[in-house]
């Protein structure tokens, strides 16, 4: 199984083209060959709504007026992102956010990973790198609400299904 | 079974006394007689953070940092309160925020109600109260989590378990 493996922490990485300079935690796949492919982790929030789109368009997601996905993503306590870069080209393979109150709890929501880069780990450690990130935030209660098919894969991350009984609910209109 | 009648939506109550002026919205428990009590919902955030502490002490809480406490109100996206106002004095005695990407999605926490106005249709109230205020800001997923005592409370509000198979879960160290 091929796993990613984090090479450094808030590196920043200056290449010679101004648009491949990118702020982010690089990562590694490894047996990884090809030199010129990077793919990186970062917390920074220049993301191009379209592409962001784009990439929720290839796992199936139904739309949403951007100017609302806009908001969320300015609201977010955390948003994160992976992106494999090939020289000065760059493009959007992962995703998701945090709500929070700053103080003690964050809800993690619209976890996204490529098709292409599924089951590669890619996911995990995406998960991990924003876990690492609320922590360092001080934040110690983490949550989120997890689709039936996902559930194992945030089982293996450390999440607990309805601790102590707590269940997770939705408010839906009468 | 005596139950909170809601009787004006976003009323400025202005008396006589500076003290006593409160906004809010006034409820009123049926068959109430005692002119001289009223009950009131706000969103104002003007909370005194030791008697929020005295609130979630009667309920026999953990006591949590005062600093904290202060932040997680700041960036929570609403509060909502419970006031008892007697001539110019008011007393907290229910609770409970939400935290938003101000667009699609609020989470729950911290609801709490005092001991001597539970069982009396005050929670019920001030949660229908805080789920006015959240659709009335265009949130329509509206989401917490809960305990497994309190669970049938939410049912009975409209939240539903675990819809599509959706699990809450919590991170924990390993």
């Amino acid at each position: 199984m091929v796993f990613w493996k984090r090479l450094f922490n808030n590196t920043d990485i200056s290449n010679t083209d101004q648009k491949s300079q990118f702020k982010g935690e690089p990562v590694k796949l490894k047996g990884q060959t090809d030199g010129q492919t990077r793919i990186f982790f970062t917390r920074e929030r220049e993301i191009d709504l379209y592409e962001l789109e784009e990439l929720c368009d290839a796992v199936g997601w139904a739309r949403r007026p951007l100017r609302k996905v806009k908001r969320a993503l300015t609201y977010s306590f955390m948003v994160v992102s992976a992106w494999e870069v090939k020289g000065n080209r760059k493009r959007l393979i992962g995703f998701a956010r945090a709500t929070s109150d700053h103080a003690f709890n964050a809800t993690i929501w619209d976890v996204v990973i490529h098709p292409r880069f599924q089951s590669k780990g890619l996911g995990k450690g995406m998960m991990k790198y924003m876990i690492r990130q609320l922590r360092s935030e001080d934040i110690s209660n983490i949550t989120l609400f997890a689709d039936p098919q996902v559930v194992d894969f945030y089982r293996r991350l450390g999440f607990v299904l309805d601790p102590e009984g707590i269940k997770g609910m939705f408010w839906y209109p009468d």
